[in-house]
């Protein structure tokens, strides 16, 4: 009677409803279930597959606001006749009412979960949290809600918690030199929140430039400003300072410790060569230092910042990444320059990272918490780097090149020897039917070239190393036969 | 030998620190303590005092920091030499590395420290923190912390968490009438964010005007579009729905539940009115409903966009009041004609709330603890307006007009009478000489007035019936005698 059997991996990313729901839909879509046909009570379902029933109930929402299946009072669910032109799956999950956040990713992904849901999602910007102190947070959260902070629920400082950029500054300095006081630094509801309150900051007079291949969302929050910002191509040692000088910009973006997305750390030299143009320029560098935690080899290059006496330099740094991505928080710390253009919008936008999160980040920073954390997680992080090192190497071999540096918290594959011949949608497409999901390198790029490799941006942070390696395997295979 | 006295008291709004700081400050600029004069130990103050040495430390530090004293090593703290064009204290603070959030408000005051510490601070925006739900609220959050929830440390959607927003909508449709879909809702980092938000939405095309008087913040928010916002006058009724059609705008913002700052509520009819201009204009309504929770007379007007049936009015809705300013939750309901725009930025901002405080304030809602929390407020803040109410026609009779309805959480005083021939800066500070702060209603004003009567702003939420009196007996007393 329960012909509803998926096989439910709780092992996997994505969420148990997500998968029961991806099975039942592809089991109607394949006319498996046929139009009429009764769904079983959500008790019953619960129990033959024994999860709960919130799971189920979740599963169904889904599809009934999406219409796969309708509802009889009293009676209970039944399949629907579907019409004919059904769009995509994915973008539908995202514009209707899902039950979940996590299911927003699929809208990203139009076709991702039209066969099954997938088996590695190489996704840039998830961390692991297998290992987040859970109970350390719990305690000093527990100690912000309390009576005695009453004073945190009322308005703080625009800038954030002083006890938090204390933190903070001691941190910059030790972990990559930038020297300022608490007050050159602003808090803020991450990084494009905050490059926008830059461009206020810097005014009409910004002439913007920015790495290309690059930050996406950086670009469109400077695009703001009405004008366009220009383009500036990267060789093996970063931005080209010669061509930004060339360019007419004085502002520019740039991810000087790990090159986004091409990974590149940016030498002195270069640093040197870019904080001359901006004394030269009487310009501003907007260096986004957004995954410096993690570097695996070599001696850590000192922040741009720490190398421009002129103060030119805008440090921007993130908790995305050495902490989680959904907390939202980032920070800038303002030259000296910027201060007075800061005090005229300091009354604009209050503060908008809630104060008790400021407080306990605060806390967890100055108990050691945070330290230990990060080096925990860096230690892992860069086993799953080895990881996917070696996993590439033994697949591929000469066929694909590792772009970058062994930092960050994610690679670019470029494709060569047997694998040129294949696009990248190709290979997007045919990773994705192995249910390996990879990214594009090609929408980070804002001018066309003429030739270049395809290159596929894999992130790391959120898998093991079984599913790294077995995520490679599948996509070896995806690419050996792309047609299949 | 521990000639430092002062009285300190800890039901004050100001945190123990800044009492010794002020009461120190003092003494050195009477000269009660001489330059050279060494201040006693840390340890030996706190005994001394019965505080803990880390007030001590907050207070020396902010002594330090503003150069009142210098540090000898090994030695101790002496009292420094002062130049002579010592700036007004207030604002240094500020610049200076305070080390308490709640130092900020000095900063938007400069004199209010130049004598002592306020006794009674009628600051707009605090609110109750007495009874704060802390204990339920630390149950929710532990419950959201859990590894469990592992996947809240992730990104989750743009618009905000899920189960947040079906929240809102069921409250939204109870309390206002606000009918819409969860996916109609974008939540935000406060109001200015969200705001900016529509601006970018609304796009070039938007010339937007609001009432005058009106909300500073979001008038520089619109400004941003590089044009100015048109003033709009407003009469009994709100804003004068005549003038606006006269104006040319498309796009008006205005605060119909609880015109700020003058508390008016827009009665029905002129709702209809200002959804007619919309509809014959093509415009668009923002509908900033701040502080609707808080009505303590008559019954409540339906939100305007419950009465739109055009779909041409933003809803905008915020838990600064209801819950706690400094959480920066807002949220907007977007109607369909917004929707396709939004889905272009929707990936460019990504959701500025953490997901965690989120879930937990979903919990919140959802278990009912924060309609129970509401309710008290509800009662609680009546009770505060009215003692206010009460104690300002006690003190002044017919020379002081209370603007506006029994609603939010700030009177508006206008003064008239006895009392006509006082200018606003002349009460503020003989207020400010009696230790009570008050805020004067002209800066909400953009576009100059002949004549107008001077107008004060008094918020009431964050003090006790007590000193709320206490407060109006003060104020009596200086507005009595101004000259001293």
């Amino acid at each position: 009677m329960l012909e509803l059997t998926p096989l439910l991996n709780p092992e996997r990313d994505e969420p148990l409803y997500a998968q029961l729901y991806t099975y039942v839909r592809e089991e109607i879509r394949e006319q498996r279930l046929v139009p009429g046909r009764r769904l079983p009570s959500q008790r019953s379902l619960a129990r033959h597959l024994g999860v709960s029933r919130n799971t189920v109930d979740a599963a169904y929402q889904q599809l009934l606001a999406e219409g796969y299946v309708h509802s009889e009072a009293r009676r209970g669910l039944f399949v629907a006749e579907l019409p004919d032109d059904l769009p995509p799956s994915g973008r539908r999950i995202q514009e209707k009412d899902s039950p979940h956040g996590s299911v927003q990713a699929f809208g990203t992904l139009p076709e991702q979960n039209r066969r099954a849901a997938p088996t590695c999602d190489f996704r840039y910007g998830d961390i692991d949290t297998d290992h987040f102190p859970f109970k350390a947070w719990r305690t000093l959260a527990a100690r912000s809600l309390s009576a005695e902070n009453a004073h945190l629920l009322l308005y703080g400082e625009a800038r954030g918690e002083m006890d938090l950029r204390k933190q903070i500054a001691k941190y910059v300095y030790q972990a990559r030199g930038v020297s300022c006081r608490p007050e050159q630094i602003v808090v803020g509801a991450g990084t494009p929140y905050l490059l926008d309150l830059l461009r206020r900051l810097i005014g009409d007079g910004g002439r913007y430039a920015m790495e290309d291949p690059g930050y996406l969302r950086a670009r469109r929050v400077l695009e703001e400003s009405g004008r366009s910002v220009l383009s500036i191509p990267l060789d093996e040692h970063g931005i080209r300072v010669d061509r930004l000088a060339a360019a007419g910009a004085n502002t520019v973006y740039v991810t000087p410790s790990h090159q986004f997305p091409l990974g590149m750390i940016m030498p002195a030299a270069r640093r040197l060569e870019l904080i001359q143009w901006a004394r030269e320029r009487g310009g501003t560098i907007l260096e986004d230092d957004y995954d410096s935690e993690f570097r695996y080899e070599g001696r850590p290059v000192p922040s741009l910042h720490s190398l421009d006496p002129y103060g030119n330099t805008v440090y921007m740094g993130t908790f995305s990444k050495s902490w989680m991505p959904s907390a939202r928080v980032g920070y800038i710390v303002l030259p000296e320059k910027l201060l007075p253009a800061y005090r005229q919008y300091e009354d604009l936008f209050k503060q908008t990272v809630p104060r008790i999160e400021q407080h306990t980040l605060g806390l967890f920073m100055e108990s050691g918490e945070w330290e230990r954390h990060l080096n925990q997680m860096r230690q892992l992080y860069k086993k799953r780097y080895t990881a996917l090192h070696e996993a590439i190497g033994r697949e591929w071999g000469d066929s694909v090149r590792v772009v970058g540096s062994a930092a960050g918290l994610h690679v670019v594959l470029e494709l060569g020897g047997a694998l040129a011949g294949l696009s990248e949608q190709d290979a997007i497409d045919a990773a994705k039917r192995r249910g390996v999901i990879v990214y594009g390198g090609s929408v980070f790029r804002h001018d066309p070239v003429e030739k270049t490799p395809v290159r596929l941006l894999l992130g790391f942070a959120g898998l093991s190393e079984t599913k790294i390696e077995q995520g490679i395997s599948l996509l070896g295979q995806a690419w050996r036969d792309p047609e299949r």
